[in-house]
Formats: structure tokens, C-alpha cells, sequence
């Protein structure tokens, strides 16, 4: 049985969350220019937000139909990437947030015991997002909390701290999901010009966040903290690895709460979704990758539906490393 | 017979600039707080400036005796990382430059013909920068424009283009160094809190560079540009390599000047420094990365000396292979 750790709810339109917001809100948004987060990274109808094929799952019907039972899928986690962190208003993020997350639980997570969900945080004022966390995530169908991927400043940064002690609180693994709007450039030497830097470079904030909540010693500080690399592509881990245990060594003196090499850091505590692979032309290469991970507990199945990926596992996996990967991580890692 | 690619001279005290300084400049200094260019990248007695028992190359005679002589090398190339990039004054970065220049002119290239060295220029001022290597790029000694790799902007953005420009009419090589002060943060997502971030993730910002000067089509604009990558690593270059190509695949139109795929503009045009080498425990995996590069001749041997690393390169490499790193593959790229 499969566990799809990364299917993609469409993020609603703003009147499908009337019913989540109050009275305030709703007068707000219908008096305002206000109309809900502008969804940047799958705008509507952009051949690069739905695969050819696929549909846009703008209900649990078509998450039944095009995913659950179309695949023989045992649990898929539901990400819906409202972009909250565009919000400046804080009021408002956190009320969109709440929105959005009690839409969640009554039309996904409520009528489908199959779909789990992550839950959507105000990330720009860190205490509304940790009392997001502490109204809903008690729900047993929220598994996570999504940050997306880019940010002000790196998540180890301790102002970030109430998100991280909220999630441990509820023992919620942290996602760092694709995409993010937080105002500054998305590379180390500032804007780049086009969309295809965007998308590529994105596996470099990843590689970001993954060195800097090792060394601000998130994981020394929660011990229960999990974090979920979504849509981040994963090729990249062994040589970041192999150069984060090798320049630590010279400078750990800087960073004494890490007690053990880098390393081991992410592979107890950190996963990766499968989807999309950045796949080389030969499938050997890919396996040797798989080798390099030096664990085969890292890697999460993800169809990323609706956005559908040409390249899969390559022949030559072992059995039981493919079945890890096809479920036995994430209900491991997941707790389910 | 052996060619370094990476040695460094180190960045000389302002005094001994003074010859290259024109009065005025040599007043400006006696006479304000500004005493020559910090430098931050390897200050003076820090550990990680110089390896023990090695020496910080501060003439001509110890790099003929540590470097040279003690290991049969027939040529090295130079780099002096003077910190012209930090410094905000537009005149004073040329005028410095210009008198590292020189003095690496007088000094180390015209009393040692088995050096070659990297020309400094005030990399702000793009139109200054190519004054400058139309002022000295024709001495036979200078094989390459330094770019240290952090910057305001990638370096593809059209406000560079005098730079490529002035390096292709000399036929130049342009080298980007670890390294650089621009003023932004050196992540994608704000400032880190620690060194160790900053040296872990230039390799980030090198990928980035690598990333938006295929995109911008730099290499398509100049037919005989060359970029060698220098002190970067390059372990994560076979995964870049496959994420960009894919992603080209469907984000082409907006490049549409790229009339390859990316990772073609990469192994045709850009070549890597070894040291220092990001290691990882099992040799195997190195072997397999370098095999996954498409290509031997990519690597180039630096020795990156004073600072002395442990890794070096693997058994088990083809002859072949090694004699194409130690020396024939710097020969045919920088035309030696």
C-alpha cells in the first residue's frame, strides 16, 4: 500500500472560505480590494501548475477519483500552498491561515479518512503562527505545519523558535514546501532575471534551510523535531552532506550545541519527498545517488498530483529499499 | 608536469602599494582612516587563513620555494583576493585595483615565468572593471578576471556585460572566487547566523552563478568566453547539471538565446578547481561523482595553497583522467 506524502488541494477561492471566516473578514474582503492570497506559484491555467491529464483537485471528490482510488493509495497528505507569507497584514495572514486550515478539516479531512493534511501558519509573525498551531493541531489529521521554503531569514533563526516549540508541542513534523513570497531575493547574490532561476534555484534555499536549522541546533533543541523536505528535488543531499560533516569539523567550536556530525542530523530527523526527481539520463547515476543518501529511509513517495513527473524510481532498487520508500518512511516518519 | 590553478598570493599591505599609487592616492591614505581594503575572506593569523606549516605567500621567493620548487611545478596561477568589492568608493576600488595590478605585474608575474596570475578590478562599476582589463589585460601574465562569486546581482544580469565584453576581447578567462562583500545576504533566503553557513553555503552561490550565466546567455553572446569556478567544489555539479537540464526542458522559451542544454554550455565552457575537495567518507562515491560530471575534462589541480587540504583525489582514477586534471586540462583552457 502507497502513501503519497505530497498531493496538492487548489487552493480555494476566497468565497469557498466565507463560511471559515467571521463577520469582520468577510465584510473586509467583500467592501476591499482584498481577494484572498494571490497564488504565485501555480497560478490558475499555467501549463506548469497542472500536468497534462491531470485535474486541479479543487475537491476530496477529484482527490478520490484522480489519486486515492485511481493508484490504490492507503493515506495521501494534502498540502494546500495558500500563500499566507504574502500576507502582510498579520490580522489578515492569520485569519486567512485559519480559514484555510478549518476549510481543511471539514471538507477534506472530516469526509476522507484516507487524506491527511498540513496545516498553513502565518510565518511572518512567528507567535500567531504558533497559536495557529496550538487551535488546530491537536486534529488528528494534521501531520504538519508548512513553511514554505523561502523566507526572511533562514527558519533555525531563533525568532522562528515559537514555531518550531509549537510543533513540538503536537508532535507535528515541520514541511518546508517549494515556493514562498517573503519579499527578498530567492538566490546569495540577489534577483535573478528569470523564471527558470526561480525553479532551479530553489533546490539552493532548500540546501539553505537544511545547513542552517542543523547548525542553529533546532534539532538539539527539539528532540522530537521532524522536518519534511517537499518539492525540493534531493540529488543535492550527499554533496551537501559530505561538505557540511567536512567544514564542521574545523568549525563546530562555533556551533557547540551540535553534538554529533551534520550528517546524522538530517538523516534521523529529516525526509524528502520524491517528486519532482532531477533525474540524470543514466538511471545508474540515480541509483548511486540513492547509494550516496547512506540511508534508505530518507526518501518519501510523492506523486505531486496534479503535477505529474516523467521520471520515477530507477530499475535496480532494491525491493525493500522501494517499499520503504513507497510507505514504510512516512508511516514511520509520520506516525500514522 | 603539475599546473596549480589556485594559489594566493597574499593581499599586501598598503605600503607596499604605494609605488603603484599615484600621489593623490598615496596622500588619501597618509592622510584619512582608510588604510587599503579589509580582508575578511583570510585575515592575518586566523587558523583557516593558513594551513599548519604552510606560509602566507607574501613574496615572489616563498612561492618559488613552498610552491614551485617543492613540487615540480611547471606553472601557477596567482590569485590575490584583495577586497576591492568592499570598497564603496568607486575611484579608490579602480585606483587600488589598478596598483594590484601592477604589483602583481612587478613583482610576482615579470621575476617568475612559471606564474600566471588573476587581474582584480572594481567589480561595482562594471564600465570601470573593463578599463581596467583594457588597461592591463594584454600582458601575457594575466590569464583570467577575478569575480569574487558573491555579488550584488548575478553575474548574467546585462549590467555586467562590459565585464564579458572587456575579457573576450582579451581573451580572457573569467574566474569566480570564494569569496566577496556586495553588501546582500549570501542565501536565498537572508542573512545566516554563523561562519560555517557562509562557508558551507558559497557552494550555493556558486550554483547560482553557474545557473544564471548559462540562462543569460553569456555563453552564447561570447563565442570564446571561458568561467572557471574556483575554490567552489564541485560534488554538486552532476546534480545541478540534471535539475537545470530538466527543467530547461520546459521553461526553454523564456531563454530562448540557449540553443543547448544548459549542462552542454557548462562542460563546454566552465571549468572547476579541485581543492579544496568536499570529500565524503567512502572514495567510491567520489569516483562516482566525478564519473558523473560527463566529462575529464572539467576538473582543473589547484592546490589552493597556504590553505592545505587532506582530501585529494581518489585511487582508482584512469590515468588518463589524472594527467588531464594535473595539467592538460588548465594547458587547453587557459591556452598555456
Amino acid at each position: 500500500m502507497v502513501i503519497d506524502c505530497d498531493i496538492h488541494a487548489a487552493p480555494p477561492p476566497v468565497e469557498a472560505l466565507f463560511p471559515y471566516l467571521s463577520e469582520h473578514w468577510q465584510e473586509y474582503i467583500r467592501t476591499s480590494a482584498f481577494k484572498g492570497a494571490v497564488d504565485t506559484g501555480y497560478p490558475p491555467r499555467a501549463p506548469t501548475s497542472v500536468a497534462p491529464g491531470a485535474k486541479p483537485l479543487t475537491s476530496v471528490d477529484l482527490a478520490r477519483t484522480h489519486v486515492l482510488d485511481a493508484h490504490d493509495v492507503e493515506l495521501a497528505i494534502v498540502n494546500c500552498n495558500y500563500g499566507v507569507d504574502g500576507l502582510h497584514n498579520p490580522d489578515t495572514a492569520a485569519a486567512m491561515a485559519a480559514a484555510v486550515n478549518d476549510w481543511l478539516v471539514a471538507e477534506w479531512l472530516e469526509p476522507e479518512p484516507r487524506l491527511r493534511a498540513s496545516l498553513v501558519v502565518p510565518t511572518r509573525v512567528p507567535e500567531m503562527a504558533a497559536q495557529e498551531i496550538d487551535r488546530v493541531g491537536a486534529h488528528p489529521g494534521f501531520v504538519q505545519v508548512l513553511l514554505p521554503v523561502r523566507s526572511e531569514a533562514p527558519y533555525g533563526n531563533r525568532r522562528y523558535l515559537p514555531i518550531f516549540e509549537a510543533a513540538a508541542r503536537h508532535d507535528l513534523v515541520v514541511s518546508l514546501q517549494f515556493g514562498g513570497a517573503p519579499g527578498n531575493p530567492p538566490t546569495g547574490a540577489g534577483w535573478p532575471s528569470y523564471y527558470i532561476e526561480e525553479y532551479v534555484g530553489m533546490a539552493q534555499v532548500f540546501q539553505t534551510q537544511v545547513l542552517n536549522l542543523v547548525v542553529e541546533g533546532v534539532f538539539d533543541r527539539f528532540s522530537n523535531l521532524r522536518v519534511a523536505l517537499v518539492e525540493g528535488g534531493w540529488t543535492w543531499l550527499p554533496s551537501l552532506m559530505w561538505r557540511i560533516d567536512k567544514d564542521w569539523k574545523g568549525l563546530r567550536r562555533e556551533v557547540p550545541w551540535n553534538t554529533q556530525p551534520p550528517s546524522r542530523y538530517i538523516r534521523q530527523r529529516m525526509r524528502l519527498t520524491l517528486q519532482p526527481i532531477d533525474a540524470p539520463l543514466n538511471p545508474k547515476h540515480l541509483l548511486q545517488v540513492i547509494d550516496a543518501l547512506g540511508s534508505d529511509e530518507l526518501l518519501l513517495f510523492s506523486s505531486d498530483y496534479p503535477h505529474l513527473h516523467e521520471a520515477s524510481l530507477p530499475e535496480g532498487l532494491p525491493d525493500a529499499t522501494r517499499r520503504k520508500i513507497m510507505g514504510d518512511n512516512a508511516r514511520a516518519f509520520y506516525r500514522l
